[in-house]
């Protein structure tokens, strides 16, 4: 019954990626709120997934309502709601999955402080760093508040919602970003290609990707 | 540039099980501290691994130190490390990877609360309930402190670790175990063999796995 079973007392990221034909990486999108980035990343999953890879979305749905559902909107909640984005993102790229986070993550601080994660290993490990790419989701704040799908913008505008991201918050552009993307410019296909396009010219996925069906 | 990209505004788990070819679950890994559930995790999941399978083990090394750095040994900071872990386990199983988990997780409220975390399922959404099998890997304890690789035992002996599980601190043995292993009769490779045929009995996984190489 326990035949056939092999085994090491620990096993390598890079042993990993040969056993799954395929590395982890996370792919950070940031932006205004209704600039476009969750219909980016929910695009982008599906098209890595139909290419035989396996990618996975990080976005409030997920994650507001589940590991962070005890964080509010405090300064401390707000650093932590990010670090722990961080180290999720970090731990599905280290399993040999596409990460792909979606969230306005206006500060450089924290997103800087989630590409720190990505490049730390643990001690005495032979792992490399994790791949970080930082995207911005680039879109006009008038162009967003004209769009508007959940009204977020006018409750800003009426002072119904406090510190809002554009209106009455800072959005700290990246510097920079491994991709800048103009959302109000770029159709979604456009930028699922484009951000495709990086990965295969960086070696992170294949050119023609697998055939998964 | 932009053909050939398809997608639709949300993905059902059942979509991405078939663009996978593998179903999510949590294997949940409950015992004493030295009673082998680390070792197991890591032969079980090199197991799936090898059987094409994407599997992928939460333990100590890459939850201590990372999600879950911030938490101390506080009544509330032992049931949110769990309630993380659980979170995160869940997360892994709705991209369809079979996540490991491995932590004595000693007491029962915590681990039913996360067996219950896995039965919700977001606000209308179309997904089944993601399965949590919950392992006990079970060793009497005089046999971990002879074995104590740590040398944690004695150190609870002395006093200097307080509230050790199994000698300053209960364990909870759990009920109704999906599976009961005793680590103390059972090899490493039986008792992978003994989850994996569960895993295959119960449709989890193909019964000959693919082959990955």
């Amino acid at each position: 019954m326990a035949t056939n079973i092999t085994w090491h007392p620990s096993l390598s990221r890079d042993e990993r990626t040969q056993l799954r034909h395929q590395a982890g990486l996370t792919i950070w999108l940031t932006g205004l709120s209704a600039s476009g980035k969750s219909t980016i990343a929910t695009a982008l999953e599906q098209h890595l997934l139909h290419q035989g890879l396996n990618a996975y979305r990080l976005d409030g749905d997920n994650i507001r309502f589940g590991l962070n559902k005890n964080l509010g909107f405090s300064q401390d909640d707000r650093v932590e709601n990010i670090r722990r984005i961080g180290e999720v993102a970090k731990l599905f790229a280290d399993s040999c999955t596409i990460a792909v986070t979606s969230f306005i993550s206006p500060y450089r601080a924290d997103r800087d402080l989630a590409r720190t994660l990505h490049s730390e290993t643990a001690q005495g490990s032979i792992d490399k760093p994790i791949p970080f790419i930082e995207v911005w989701i680039d879109c006009p704040v008038e162009e967003c508040e004209k769009r508007d799908p959940k009204g977020l913008y006018k409750k800003a505008r009426e002072g119904i919602i406090k510190d809002f991201t554009g209106i009455s918050a800072p959005y700290e552009e990246p510097l920079k970003p491994e991709l800048h993307i103009r959302s109000d410019k770029e159709s979604t296909e456009e930028s699922v290609a484009r951000i495709t396009k990086y990965l295969v010219e960086n070696g992170y996925i294949p050119s023609a990707g697998k055939t998964s069906s």
